[in-house]
């Protein structure tokens, strides 16, 4: 298989509130830097570099992100940056994608990728995806199956025939049904079955099957779409801002994944993914001192234990306490629960509806 | 009785490690604001003057901290604000004050008074400092007795007989005994059995009397003190750092106060005293929401309680946590544990045990 039609896009539209005070609307969770090894989306660039070259990938962002993101991925042509008109979730996203790559290559596959995930394994990853590129260059519709390691609630499962998954084969295999966000109940019989994944996001097909599935099972984003002109001709930025926010407001998989005929997934072993989901999940990524407290700036604990602590430029002095987020920036200071990390969106909320805008 | 014998001395030479990281060499407890209503120091200041005017308030501090004193207190004539040439307890600095004060006028009468204690009730204050200075007016050696609202094991008491001391009353009161920081169950007995006061540090006698009890009880540092030339003469400050470093590093309780014949006691009312011992201290003496934390700054708290926040310039963000001190600076932020908090003072031991002399 020649990669030569292999496209890659990033999906970096996504807010991130739950990294706030550090992720704001122009600075959300995918330009950030949690593990000093460089943002998230340019750690995603990176890792797919191998496979996919900067000249074919392509980045579907919003306007308050992109002018950052040309910045922190130099080596992708800025064309190739594009900023979403309004936020319509994932099917209008990959539908526009999907009618641009079709239109410079009629041949074009595309991996979808979300911007904001880690993967410690890149080497795993990126056999499993080639062989879903494979898949998909023989015209089906592929994704990635990522092993459950506890039963999380916050996910969407993929289920596979019981026996027929194997973890880190290249073999594709049949997916069942997709199973949404399940009770914790449920989710405990998944992980225990063995035959269920995590659905990490991570799509591929070719563009033109991406646009005869909407055209079946989305026909209004598709007829909009449609009617978009030529890529790069004078007109198309204005008759996006136009069709774009008509657009069906819906993720791909309840939009077609969900109902198409002959899904197939490939089941990854461990590829170290993370996605990366809230504090708590940074401070799990990082190294920490035998107190558990992460090590980190100029920290001096005290009694103290369990404690994430980003606090650039001045020393923090930690006195009796435990299990701590902190998170200094210029304009806005956290302190929470590293258990109640997940309701940092709820402060944002807060923040909103007392229109504190400059904080945002 | 007339006032004009009546001078204050205001003891401003302690370093409050227990405020860190506001608190720092150049910049002790006394010269901080805790409340918004001046710096403890002015606030002492202010409380005394309408019965010790600026003209007769003298202070001891040290090098550290004289810049800053005079800067906040302008209306004190500088030559009355003396730094210590070294740190020698109170002992050697009431005794300098004596000299000094004795050779300006033979009939000075002094009350010595803590720089960093909080009354919120002055004139009744007053009325009681006034009531020690009759006292010692007449050649006896006076304090305040503060009425003990719980069992302190970190204060001394003092003792009165049983049966005779009214607090709020004007009449002086023989003292029985002194009593040091005592044990838990004393300290129980001393507020059950009510006539065991806490010793506030205030002290008042005529400076011939502390000249005559330094020479009995501690005879070197009088004879040191008593080679000093004429305040205000070119040789005093040199012959000053060269006697000074020399006289005993004791307290005048101690050396004294505990030896001396016939001290009497005023024995206080609810004069609103606070020692103003920890960021808890601090804490108690703020308004707070019903949630009990301080309502001060931009403050966003969520499931959070009992939090004390001083963090300038920016919002703090509170999820899930209780009962925390949070302290910010330029250069070093603390966050404790409000029970905790009398170990700060561990904190700033270990950034001298690592050198860290910029954060101290």
């Amino acid at each position: 298989m020649t990669n030569k039609h292999l496209y890659g896009l990033i999906l970096a539209g996504g807010r991130g509130t739950r990294f706030w005070p550090k992720s704001r609307k122009r600075r959300a969770k995918q330009v950030l830097d949690f593990l000093g090894e460089g943002t998230l989306i340019q750690q995603t660039a990176s890792r797919l570099s191998v496979l996919i070259p900067p000249e074919r990938l392509w980045i579907l962002t919003n306007n308050y992100l992109r002018d950052e993101i040309v910045r922190q991925l130099p080596e992708v042509p800025k064309k190739q940056i594009l900023a979403e008109p309004a936020q319509r979730n994932t099917a209008p996203a990959i539908g526009l994608a999907a009618h641009i790559l079709q239109s410079i290559d009629p041949d074009a596959v595309m991996g979808v990728f979300p911007s904001d995930h880690y993967v410690s394994k890149p080497k795993r990853f990126l056999k499993l995806v080639k062989a879903a590129y494979r898949e998909a260059a023989q015209g089906r519709i592929a994704l990635l199956g990522l092993q459950p390691r506890w039963p999380e609630t916050g996910y969407g499962y993929v289920e596979f025939p019981p026996g027929e998954a194997a973890p880190g084969s290249t073999n594709a295999v049949r997916v069942v049904r997709f199973r949404e966000k399940p009770s914790f109940e449920d989710a405990q019989a998944f992980v225990a079955a063995g035959n269920f994944f995590w659905n990490g996001g991570m799509f591929f097909w070719r563009a033109g099957v991406v646009l005869d599935q909407l055209a079946r099972h989305l026909p209004k984003t598709a007829g909009l779409l449609a009617e978009l002109p030529k890529f790069g001709s004078r007109q198309f930025g204005a008759k996006l801002a136009e069709v774009f926010p008509q657009c069906e407001n819906i993720s791909i998989d309840y939009a077609v994944l969900e109902r198409a005929e002959g899904v197939v997934g490939i089941a990854a072993d461990d590829i170290g993914w993370n996605d990366v989901g809230s504090w708590n999940a940074v401070y799990e990524l990082l190294p920490r001192d035998k107190e558990g407290n992460t090590r980190r700036g100029d920290l001096l604990p005290y009694s103290s234990s369990g404690n994430f602590v980003d606090v650039p430029g001045k020393l923090v002095a930690l006195l009796g306490v435990k299990d701590l987020v902190i998170v200094d920036t210029p304009d806005a200071l956290l302190i929470a629960d590293r258990h109640r990390v997940q309701n940092v969106g709820d402060l944002v909320k807060h923040l909103e509806a007392r229109k504190r805008d400059e904080l945002l």
